[in-house]
């Protein structure tokens, strides 16, 4: 099952070095769950091939502009372009209001429903649950409300081995239970046991994302032993205080963070417009965290 | 004295082909007046080398996405830029109500000020008169309230003849009067006409912003004899129906309209997402109004 994030923008507050504000496309089972989406998104979409009929779900972190001025131009150009089906939108509360009051201006009644869905900065809480995924937010520290979100594979059906459904002669009606986890009675009464006859399947995986965040303890919990962490790293350390008056994040504070979690992987990204360069950012997370790679923009990392 | 407008848009509602939505910047002596600010404007200004801090008036035509939804990113980039001089922001009344609510919900004040100025669709207004030019509105034809703009430079100052002044013993103290068109006056009494001491500028310059309309005859009155009318043209004339319906206008009634209004030379764009290529449209407003231009972006118009 596909599970991959494309990163469409990587940049902070302002665009720079042909770095785009914060966006991300998680690819989920050929479901695309688009995480933010600072301005020009649309325009990264298209030279990325991120096909917008395939966007169900949007989550939107914060009300910043470089995390979301891009939303109303896509809902826009999905309306013009004859969307019929709803869109689930996930986001502060007064995202709904910035919405309306664009299209109340623009005279402009959408062909499809917006079904809206407003997260709350008390606590962590389940915002979705489908057949794929389950997604969480994460109750993050930034200037104004802001949450990351968690999004959790469900533990994928077991694989059928071909080679012993002919050994032991299972009827196809019987393939989906097996999947699920039953074991098979043969008409004669025989059982064999599920093992016999399916494959282990991966491990679920799950892709944490950490937008905008004064690094501390408090979010440990939800982002424990994920499998990828995408968190912020707007500065390099020699502007840690910098970075704690603005509510951000050092490239050694996230590779602490990932650390701590116990994660396997961690993804760095929204740079200041300061560093027209990346890799001292990198170097700096890779001294505490060694497996860290760099938000790219236009690159996929399989979760 | 500098007048050229640069394209850093040149699509209609949304962005394809590398073809960005509506924003111009024109640039009448080392100020740059920005004209609409379509989504991703301030990635087409790195792009296209236009100075943010060269732009104190913006001007929108309407409230569709595809002419504003770059302002508030914008406007937000300046502020993080350490932007401290007021900027003039012409545009109609509710603009300046969809970017207060995106400010109060970012908890954001900007640390320089917005001088709103609302333009109306009554009539046709003066809304600007400075040194260098005066900018009048152009009422349009489109489904919500929609004004063009018409930059109408100064008249400039006579240029002085060196060789002259020479001859007649000039004093550098008189120069500023002889430009403003004064006879010069010798100690001894004696009249040298003006027109013996300076060279007549080239004659002022205008350029009409024509964006969104349904074309026809009430407007002709404010583009009349422009130097450079810019025209939107987003259909071929075989949409002439569709065009109507949804109030634009197509590339042959955009020649006809320059045309009518006998201008210098005509400049297209607002292209539809539907032509991938441009020629059609090119060759069918010069089918009626020879010199014609498509508006590429990043390319430099003389008006």
């Amino acid at each position: 099952m596909r599970f991959e994030v494309t990163i469409l923008g990587s940049s902070s507050a302002t665009p720079i070095y042909n770095r785009n504000p914060t966006s991300q496309a998680l690819n989920v089972n050929e479901r695309v769950y688009l995480i933010d989406c600072g301005e020009g998104t649309q325009q990264q979409m298209l030279r990325f091939d991120v096909k917008p009929g395939k966007i169900d779900h949007i989550f939107i972190s914060h009300l910043h502009g470089d995390h979301y001025l891009g939303l109303i131009g896509l809902l826009s150009s999905m309306h013009l372009n004859g969307r019929k089906k709803p869109m689930k939108l996930f986001g502060p509360p007064d995202l709904i209001k910035i919405i309306n009051v664009h299209f109340e201006y623009s005279w402009t009644n959408l062909n499809y429903e917006i079904e809206f869905y407003p997260t709350q900065t008390k606590r962590p809480e389940t915002i979705l649950d489908n057949n794929d995924l389950t997604v969480e937010t994460i109750i993050l520290n930034h200037r104004i409300p802001c949450t990351g979100f968690v999004f959790r594979q469900k533990k994928p059906l077991l694989k059928l081995d071909a080679h012993q459904l002919e050994n032991y002669q299972v009827p196809r009606n019987q393939f989906f239970k097996l999947k699920q986890g039953a074991d098979f009675i043969s008409e004669q009464g025989k059982i064999v046991s599920n093992d016999l006859l399916t494959i282990k399947p991966d491990d679920p995986k799950s892709y944490a994302y950490c937008s905008d965040t004064l690094a501390n303890d408090s979010y440990l919990p939800q982002i424990q032993k994920v499998d990828l962490l995408y968190h912020e790293a707007t500065f390099l350390n020699d502007l840690l205080i910098r970075a704690q008056e603005t509510h951000h994040t050092t490239a050694l504070q996230a590779g602490e963070i990932a650390q701590k979690a116990n994660v396997k992987k961690l993804l760095i990204g929204h740079f200041s417009a300061r560093y027209k360069t990346l890799d001292d950012l990198l170097n700096e997370a890779r001294s505490v965290f060694l497996n860290t790679d760099l938000a790219i923009e236009g690159k996929t990392y399989v979760v």
